[in-house]
């Protein structure tokens, strides 16, 4: 294949607010997108591989701001159970088990799962992550990875700031600059104040930002203010972590004061509509966040807690939920959804300006959705049948930094067969109660 | 084909709570389930038609129990506008622009779309439902059909009595039983009290029950209050209506004694969570609703506020969404949320007692799931994994009455193509804002 890469499609969606309908073009050479327009493409295609697509519509890959990949080892291994009781009955004994070769079959599942819904980037945050890196790594998908910090030992403190730093040595800007690395300590509640201090001044260090879940539940922030005297967000802030790049997970119960806070730091926001509804946790403010002039972005959270890996439903369910519990059309519109999806989702991951987009000079993170589809049917507007119609039924093709990571609607890069015996093999050697 | 089939599977679902994990059976005659098993079928072979999915899950078809079949025609048309502007500006004004044959196509795309995502009876309340009933008829989907009463003159009034009642003599029991007829009132402020007693009458009269919306909005349950000093669910008692069998839409602004009213008199409910999101209505309290002993179903609605005709993001909808807003993750179970996206819906839309399940006696409505998806590994609990995880994709295979109506994805009974074809042209000379 020639560097330089001509596709034709049948409608672009460049950003949620630029849209061409009918023929169009994207034009990139090796990650980098170096034109987009509508009709025909004028240049010189002699040096081009042409890729024509009529009946596809490209736009920009959808980017999942929150998860922890492996955690489809955990797919619907307990549902329909209180929070705690999720943790400490279902998921911690599951976990206990887990092992570097399971981790890497669980991340290879997570891509599989991503790749073929229209997933270009997303974030992790899980044990082994070399494991994963690797995985993410022959995948073809874009990954912000952090190792998970839990600081319940001072042995514990050290050995995740030396193993995060190693991460960051092995893999920051690997695949090509596929691969990025934050710092994940998990939450207040397991990371004491001194460690996290250790964290923010590692960040500084290695200039990494650090993602951390913050007020996921009612619980946690009762539990910060009698602790702490002040809420999870009001804690971060008193100890400067909000003053380096931070990704907050959750924040479904925060108050003007958290949301002031987080604005004021310009820290991004991971909103995990579907995950927050199932463990019963909540409904995150996002509209009062947006007005706010937070970014936001979407994530689907682990497998275990949502229970698929499919941005279409975050996308729909932004779009919707919102307006139902404010009682008002027009909360979060489709293009504002749509934009969450990508756009902000890539600056709340910290991906340099441009990515989330299809326009010159960003990566090419491209998916293809099929305009024949029932859910096309009609089409008065293309970004409306995105958010509130389609699903990742509709997609057919992928590219990720200009690579094809999926054809027809299967994985390029992944063997699926091997992941599936890899899966039932290690998932049947579970001890479950 | 013998009348006789033979379907062997690699795990069936007869009921929500009735689970066969691994190689199972069904055996059906003709439309109707003779026997299920697990492990093989040990009985005569010679004279049965055998199908081997092993690598398929049979689940009961879907029942969609509320919507407006041929608005598929709208999808999209106007979205992210307030219910009020959205029906004056949006819908009033294309639906004006209907015709029969634009209902027929429509209907046949809302066909395809629901038979291909797994749903095998569906409710429809619309214009021209000559026509529809020819589309459900041709498609071998089963539907429950009634044309939409609007009772703003007495013309109009006479006339829809009329039509109701040769309704129900041409189609009645129509394909064998696949279709049934209902009377729809649209709704109190729509119908005028006299009218609907005339529709009660007519329902006496000829057998029939009803399906009305009934309280979608603050509004309307204001407006109620304001007109006839009682809620729109009160305004139904005191007219008799709850008295003949009644499906009614909606049911979001509900009170304590609203819900009595509607448990006592075994109205059925329609819930459509995502409808209700979408256009700011709200959120039903169908937990509530539940406890106090009332069949719920689930429905889309149409097309032009969901904007879908896909079962399965309404059955995840109904299992998280009371989750989030009741901060409770045992609100409503995954073996709950599919019990009333079969059973319970059959049950709500008055089809007779076995309908929803696979079992000895039940219509053959049947749905095969691609146990090979990444959404059902690993696959610790199916009903979880197909409540929380799998999606229409999903489904490969659909039969309803025992007939094969979709084949590894596609419809065996429809044209798309031609579908295609005809909603283009139709929509394409819609006059628009």
């Amino acid at each position: 294949m020639n560097q330089r890469v001509l596709l034709e499609v049948g409608g672009l969606i460049e950003t949620p607010t630029s849209v061409i309908t009918g023929p169009s073009y994207i034009l990139w050479n090796q990650s980098t997108i170096e034109e987009t327009g509508a009709g025909e493409y004028l240049g010189d295609r002699s040096l081009l591989t042409v890729i024509r697509r009529r009946n596809r519509i490209a736009m920009p890959g959808l980017v999942n701001t929150h998860g922890h990949a492996a955690m489809t080892l955990f797919r619907s291994a307990g549902d329909d159970v209180p929070l705690e009781k999720w943790l400490k009955e279902k998921i911690y004994p599951l976990e206990r088990q887990l092992t570097k070769e399971a981790v890497y079959w669980g991340t290879q599942l997570a891509c599989w799962e991503m790749l073929t819904s229209g997933t270009t980037c997303f974030t992790d945050m899980y044990f082994y992550m070399n494991e994963s890196a690797r995985a993410v790594h022959e995948s073809g998908i874009r990954g912000v990875l952090s190792i998970g910090l839990l600081g319940f030992t001072e042995e514990m403190q050290k050995q995740g700031l030396a193993d995060s730093k190693s991460h960051y040595e092995t893999w920051h800007g690997a695949g090509e600059g596929r691969i990025s690395v934050m710092l994940g300590p998990h939450a207040p509640y397991t990371c004491p104040p001194a460690f996290l201090l250790q964290i923010t001044e590692l960040s500084q260090l290695l200039d990494l930002p650090m993602q951390i879940h913050l007020s996921e539940t009612a619980y946690e922030v009762a539990e910060s203010y009698r602790q702490h005297g002040t809420s999870p967000i009001g804690l971060m802030h008193s100890l400067g972590v909000l003053n380096r790049p931070v990704l907050a997970a959750h924040c479904v119960h925060v108050d003007d004061k958290d949301i002031s806070l987080l604005a004021a730091h310009d820290v991004r926001v991971a909103h995990n509509p579907q995950s927050n509804l199932k463990l019963g946790s909540g409904i995150a403010p996002a509209v009062k966040m947006r007005q706010a002039g937070i970014t936001l972005g979407l994530g689907t959270d682990g497998a275990a807690s949502n229970n698929n890996l499919d941005m279409f439903e975050e996308l729909r369910l932004a779009a919707t939920l919102h307006k139902g519990v404010l009682q008002d059309a027009t909360a979060i519109t489709a293009p504002e959804a749509l934009e969450m999806a990508t756009v902000s989702g890539a600056r709340a991951v910290f991906r340099p300006t441009g990515d989330g987009t299809l326009t010159a000079g960003a990566v090419a993170d491209v998916v293809l959705l099929n305009l024949e589809s029932p859910r096309f049917l009609p089409t008065y507007d293309l970004v409306s049948n995105i958010v509130y119609s389609a699903s990742a039924e509709d997609v057919t093709d992928v590219f990720v930094a200009g690579q094809e990571v999926v054809r027809k609607g299967e994985p390029v890069t992944l063997d699926t067969e091997q992941i599936r015996y890899q899966i039932e093999r290690i998932t049947r050697n579970f001890e479950r109660k």
